[in-house]
């Protein structure tokens, strides 16, 4: 991207020599004169717009995260039972993050889509996409009032407005960028039917615009209608696209677009996704709940002067003892953090093309990610040998099972359609193949493990827990070298009579399958 | 760069088809033959570091801006003088701020001199990035220790740890990539003096852990001389640069590197610098700094139903009301930010190379932007028509007059050397030349305009300060406009006679320079 804006650049550039050859005079080209060929030319400002997407994606990223800060910030008294607690929490703070998490992607999903379409950008879509920005950033509290004041208008209305006011936002857009064309996709810009493309598009951003003004009139006689309808708008798409799918299986009649249809704006889960747009947000939420935590520390734990002085007898490493957890918590979830991103990473690193299920599957694992602070700070929270403690180390767990099982399924997912989405290295069968299911598939093997080790020797489970912190950066280190050695146990287990590889008979193909499962 | 990465894998693609041709059972191509061939290349998984970078980027950006949140929230007394509480505050959570923006940025700068020695990376370096970072991202509260805890050598020492170890892993990293020659530079890689180069960056990047290991010593003996220690080995590489370049305008004589010399590791303020990487710290931190007040209305500005319920009467709305000017504040901020990030971003769109020097002025401005939140929301605290709340405008006008005038010097110190930083079109005489000055002067000028009328008119500051909020959002849509109007009405003043523009002869280059400099 950074390539093509510099391809654009560079096409200024050309035009400017070209005129200077023109013009005799081109040493004494002033200020005056400038201005006036500024005015000649009306698109001289034509920009990629690379770097607008960068920002959104981070300002996106953060927004979709921040609503795990209530829930981090929850004090949990030590007398108390950790299963109240939680229940208390589970019910709606937890319960608001992932909301917050998957409508801020949706708002994301259709950003995407709508930049897919408009490739290029000028000062007046930038300023327009500001705005629009602004406003998503105000979602995620519409939503916590929502949460908190469920029979109360008020969340809903504001949310409503939001939405509406960002579809209109988005529906400028597309006007000002139809009503120029050069500002395209080029497939959109050299196709003949341009009206047709802006009425449809116009057709799906309006869509949800409309459904939020009837949730807002409906939000004045009968509030849970309105609820039902913001549910709808969000998850029609994919529950549209379900029942299609279900059908196709069912009566076997493939389900054709038409020939003329958009690429864009199609819900289809093999819809093409910007790769590059999939790893900034990534980026953006693995970097700022890596963070998190020493946002805390940085913040809370530096203790008053007066109270080192008249309290630990000025002794500064004796009060600094008093945090020893949360630092632990804070190196702990950082390098947890670190290397789910380091995985994530190895896997982008082999993908073509993300596509719209890859995505979902890549969201599902990132909002797990953003539980991780929470869950290791609980970890050190309560006093050892508690059973708090011992569920707050299965909580953890938990999590990072699912934040990389759905690393993995992004990857098995992108398998059925290998072709297109996989560099030929780690499609079945490829060099890096089964390297990179062990990096995949290291973090849920090593959570499922913790799990059932705190469940059998529960008294050690701190213990346990702090072993695997440990223990995993140094597996991935060596990983490389694990799996050479477990293939060739393997190897040595299924043919042990062919050392000669290069002699492998095709019926191996046989023996491939169960070896493959039994790795999974 | 996403280019490069993908020229990185297609080659890997294309080896991957050339082995198939040579294979002629490239049908049946199974798992355990996929691991005989991974251990036959031992430098396959070699990766363009680009996705690395741009993370590390993600994560010292918020590092860098962190140390605002303890400034941020801190709270005022209505009833003192705003200027007693500024006071307390400005002697140690600000310079603690600025510290720590500084030095994270030091940080930031030696990874970037690190990663353009080496262009690609493999799992380990990243693994050991990563361990970089963590420590990286633990220097602020080592800072915020030493500041409250002056003459504590605990602060000091574990700053110095820190350092240490960030030396020795980047160390380790430029010794392992020197190992793997095929990671490094290609000049470096092409060069035949690779032993030359080693020694030389080895030699720069040990210098400061050396000097931390002094510093750790002297802080058991005299506190004070660590603390000079420290100073000297952030300021040295700068003020070892003045001095040569007075030097060398005092004698006259050039002073000359060596031909051999390398081009990173030199401290010259033309030094190149990652113009991608600039770009994606900035927007880390614009995105952090604009939704800083966000996280905080998310956690602390939903109301407790039970509270609503007695004090309000359920008027939702009426309890809302106590939060009003949060809102304001916050929507002043991101409108703020993000139009200041339009700015940065329009800049840099025309800006071919980054130097060091730049860097300085893209830090400067970016540690005045990482304060507005606070100011803002110090807008709207104080009752109206007190001196407090005039105060804090004028603190409002002077923190974005510095942040948009360090902008403007960015581009002025890239005049300097146009032909090597600038596209044709921004440079003097360009055609977007006046834009680019208008676009980069607005916010220093609204900023200052707004300072005189407030101190001219304090009863109106408030007033006149949401004037200025909802009028620059709409200067910025019309600008185009209003700079040709502004120069049509120059032209008209300054050359009236001459209304035919092609016709204009050479010595308008004498009314070029008044109009220049009135217009700056």
């Amino acid at each position: 991207m950074g390539e093509n804006d510099e391809r654009e650049i560079i096409e200024h550039h050309d035009d400017e020599e070209m005129e200077k050859m023109r013009t005799p005079r081109n040493h004494s080209q002033s200020f005056l004169e400038s201005v006036a060929s500024s005015e000649k030319d009306g698109y001289s400002s034509t920009q990629s717009s690379h770097r607008l997407l960068a920002y959104s994606d981070a300002l996106i990223s953060i927004i979709a995260t921040v609503m795990i800060l209530p829930v981090a910030h929850t004090k949990f008294q030590d007398n108390e039972e950790l299963k109240q607690s939680i229940q208390a929490l589970l019910t709606t703070k937890v319960a608001v993050y992932l909301m917050t998490f998957l409508i801020v992607t949706v708002a994301w999903a259709a950003h995407i889509r709508l930049f897919q379409v408009i490739e290029r950008i000028d000062d007046t879509l930038a300023l327009l996409n500001l705005a629009c920005m602004m406003l998503i950033t105000f979602l995620p509290y519409t939503f916590s009032l929502m949460a908190t004041f469920p029979n109360n208008t008020l969340g809903v209305l504001l949310f409503c407005a939001c939405v509406m006011v960002i579809g209109l936002i988005q529906a400028l857009i597309v006007l000002y960028g139809f009503s120029r064309p050069f500002l395209l996709n080029d497939q959109i810009q050299m196709s003949e039917n341009q009206a047709y493309y802006k009425r449809r598009i116009l057709e799906v951003i309006m869509r949800v615009p409309i459904m939020c003004l009837f949730a807002s009139v409906f939000s004045a006689i009968f509030i849970q209608v309105s609820y039902i309808i913001l549910a709808i708008v969000i998850f029609l798409p994919y529950i549209a696209q379900c029942l299609k799918w279900i059908r196709s299986k069912a009566i076997g009649g493939q389900v054709e677009d038409s020939p003329d249809s958009v690429p864009f704006y199609t819900y289809h889960p093999s819809e093409p996704l910007s790769k590059e747009r999939v790893e900034a947000f990534s980026d953006g939420v693995y970097a700022i709940v890596a963070t998190l935590l020493i946002l805390d520390i940085c913040e809370d734990n530096v203790p008053d002067p007066s109270v080192v002085k008249k309290e630990f007898d000025n002794n500064l490493v004796a009060a600094l003892q008093e945090y020893g957890p949360e630092y632990l918590a804070y190196f702990g979830s950082f390098t947890t953090i670190g290397l789910l991103w380091f995985v994530h990473h190895s896997l982008f690193l082999h993908v073509t093309k993300a596509t719209r299920l890859m995505g979902l599957f890549n969201t599902f694992s990132l909002a797990f990610v953003g539980g991780l602070p929470l869950a290791y700070q609980l970890t050190h929270e309560f006093p050892r040998g508690s059973r708090n403690e011992l569920e707050a180390v299965q909580i953890s767990c938990v999590i990072i099972f699912f934040a990389g099982l759905f690393q993995l399924a992004m990857w098995v997912t992108a398998l059925f359609t290998e072709r297109e989405t996989l560099h030929p290295y780690v499609r079945y069968g490829g060099r890096e193949h089964a390297f990179m299911l062990a990096k995949l598939s290291l973090y849920p093997c090593v959570a499922l493990g913790t799990f059932v080790f705190t469940c059998v020797l529960s008294r050690f489970s701190t213990s346990i827990f702090h072993m695997m912190e440990i223990g995993v950066p140094f597996a991935f280190l060596v990983l490389r070298l694990l799996v050479r050695v477990a293939l060739v146990l393997l190897r040595w287990l299924f043919c042990p009579a062919r050392n000669d590889l290069d002699s492998v008979p095709v019926e191996e193909e046989d023996s491939q399958l169960p070896i493959h499962d039994i790795v999974t």
